[in-house]
């Protein structure tokens, strides 16, 4: 994909020393994916998983009520968590960055949040789309409750025209209550994992919705899978599997990503949650740690320069600017040098200083670079990584689509909420 | 402090196991630490460091000035980065948090954001308060440059008396524009570093000048300081001190900060940037990571409940609800058991759930419970977490008070900018 280039020169040990990683042993790992990538496509054509299946989806049925409820409602309420929220915002906060946007969304229990966020509900022309893969969220059903009984209260009639369940085709409460009521309900596919979801209704509905060119975030979901064809190992699916691995087996247990995009953060969160949760389990896996450039060069490089050797970095970064400010006969003397420079070019400058004095003391570190944030580029995103972590998958020995070890402390939310 | 409450149990491998510490080595750690903070007490009477005398100190010009000042404009511009902004957000995001604030920060130079932040700025009623300690942070000055040419286009005249810098009594070139334009200028100490200066000018203005009870929490900084005398071991920045050594000496190289209070946000990126800065050097260092209950539970818990024993983990959580939502007539079936229950009531039960399942695996954990999160608390917090920090570094054997590791990358970023 032309808007989206991965730099991976740094992480190898002729160029960053000994916390690199050696070219031979990148192509023996690039190799043995090969196979793994093989048993994932076979793994696809017998259903047993889905999500590189979706672009291929007609979603035309979403697209049609979409449109219709676009025109009588002006806000997105959206309720859900995890792999129902992340993606969504991923998209939504960048590509809508510079506006107000007219979605919220309710994620978590804190009462203080809502309270925040109910202020902001302008009911009239709100309507709810409420997401859980199992229909047992927690969080989820307790939000939609308190949204749904507001609703009751302010409109005094059947709102049910304004809701949207996203769920499990059959299974679950939140299935059962939208049939009961009969409310509009779309699917989470079985055999999609709620954080590879983002590109089912999950994250479709709300996109169309909010009026974005899902086609063009099809094609880029689907030009991540062609470029594999024929599997070409330097695909950076293949890529991110192989060497965030590698590191990690040198000890990099830390796996940074600073985004020189700040309308990129809630990407960076989608991505946390993919690595984590796929990842982490049977004593393994790597801590996803999201730090904002150049905000956090004055608040973290300090240790990721001069600190233990567990982290490798990967940046963000823009190829160019969309919107720019040019700095025209500088205040302070000391600064003349910055005059006809702008704040992309002081950006982007910063990104070179703390790369470049990086790479120096040997710190593995990758670049994304963006040339464009639009819908083609989060469809490519979503897919290379949802692919790179089944991929690495693989390479760790865990079974990167379960979270066994999350179960134990709903129990005990649950027994405590039930006395 | 009443309102703040340390829970240090689940830290001991009488209670976790094997991942956690001694209750006798944290005796003799705590017991090390009575010298490192007598002498800690010697250097601030010889003058070396003075964070732990900000709240002695008198502000009452600050309060004159910011209380013009606030006659005559709403909106408050901060144009700082790190150090000069962090513990002002940290505060202002909470306590505001319910409300529309009018303040906007100015930190990075991501074109996109200074371009979203510009279409905010109400001019007629706004004034601006740049803060850089050196008075040569690339970032504030470029942003500060903007902002001032752009304000000259919108009001033709003289404008200096809506302008306010903070930065060294004498030095640097920020001072030196302000001595030539005639500007209001406050000081940041000399010998109080960037990270520890929240409650110097750096804070103090801004506090006033969004109406802050500054007594109120300079009260909370003494009373850390004053539940001291004596050398009281047990005191939570003892504590903190020796036990995240101790876990950091395990192998607990993540230092994770999940805080169930999603306005306390910003105060663990000022926390953040405290432990990273102070104690990342040499070749040590904990990386703190920020995580936000209930949401991380559905995208880190995975990770941290069955991954590498990496982590100690700190949770902040509230002791009672300012506001809450209590749910009536639950709409599910199967969540009848939420009759009565308030998001208040889930929120706690999911961070005990989680606590208690993290227990269960052998992961050292500790809680900060908040009663209330108001200036006093925020005085108190800053300090316990400044002596915290400054201890910590006798044990990590680093100065905790200096940033060498980031100089290279300024250099770099300088000298292409120069081209």
């Amino acid at each position: 994909m032309e808007k989206v280039r991965f730099d991976f020169e740094r992480v190898f040990n002729d160029v960053v020393g000994q916390y690199g990683i050696g070219r031979d042993e990148l192509e023996s790992t690039l190799d043995k994916l090969v196979d793994c990538y093989r048993d994932l496509v076979r793994r696809h054509e017998e259903n047993e998983l889905g999500f590189m299946k979706l672009p291929y989806e007609n979603f035309s049925h979403l697209e049609r009520i979409a449109s219709i409820m676009r025109e009588r409602y002006s806000q997105l309420i959206l309720v859900g968590i995890g792999g129902s929220s992340l993606g969504v915002e991923a998209v939504l906060n960048a590509i809508f960055y510079r506006q107000n946007s007219n979605f919220v969304v309710f994620d978590n229990v804190d009462p203080i949040k809502f309270d925040r966020l109910i202020r902001h509900i302008d009911f009239v022309n709100a309507c709810i789309v409420v997401v859980s893969k199992s229909g047992t969220t927690l969080e989820t059903i307790a939000n939609f409750n308190l949204i749904y009984r507001i609703f009751e209260n302010v409109f005094k009639e059947d709102f049910s025209d304004r809701i949207v369940v996203i769920t499990d085709p059959v299974k679950g409460p939140l299935r059962k209550f939208a049939l009961s009521k009969g409310l509009k309900c779309f699917d989470v596919p079985p055999n999609v994992g709620g954080r590879f979801s983002v590109l089912s209704a999950v994250g479709i509905f709300p996109f169309y919705f909010m009026g974005l060119d899902v086609d063009s975030m099809l094609k880029g979901a689907k030009s991540a899978i062609t470029e594999l064809e024929g599997v070409n190992k330097k695909h950076p699916s293949f890529m991110l599997a192989a060497i965030y691995y590698l590191l990690y087996k040198k000890g990099m247990n830390i796996n940074v990503y600073m985004t020189y995009i700040e309308s990129m953060e809630k990407f960076v969160d989608w991505f946390r949650q993919l690595w984590a949760e796929s990842l982490g389990k049977d004593g393994k896996g790597q801590t996803p740690v999201k730090a904002i450039g150049t905000v956090d060069q004055h608040s973290q490089i300090q240790l990721y320069n001069d600190g233990p050797r567990d982290k490798v970095v990967t940046f963000i970064v823009p190829e160019r600017s969309l919107v720019d400010f040019t700095i025209r006969d500088p205040l302070l003397e000391d600064f003349k040098y910055l005059n006809g420079k702008s704040l992309g070019n002081i950006l982007v400058a910063s990104y070179e200083g703390t790369r470049d004095a990086m790479t120096e003391r040997g710190i593995p570190n990758a670049t994304l670079y963006l040339s464009n944030i639009d819908e083609e580029v989060f469809g490519y995103l979503f897919m290379v990584y949802e692919i790179a972590v089944a991929l690495s998958g693989y390479l760790y020995g865990v079974n990167p689509f379960d979270q066994p070890g999350v179960e134990r402390g709903k129990e005990i939310t649950r027994s405590r909420l039930s006395i």
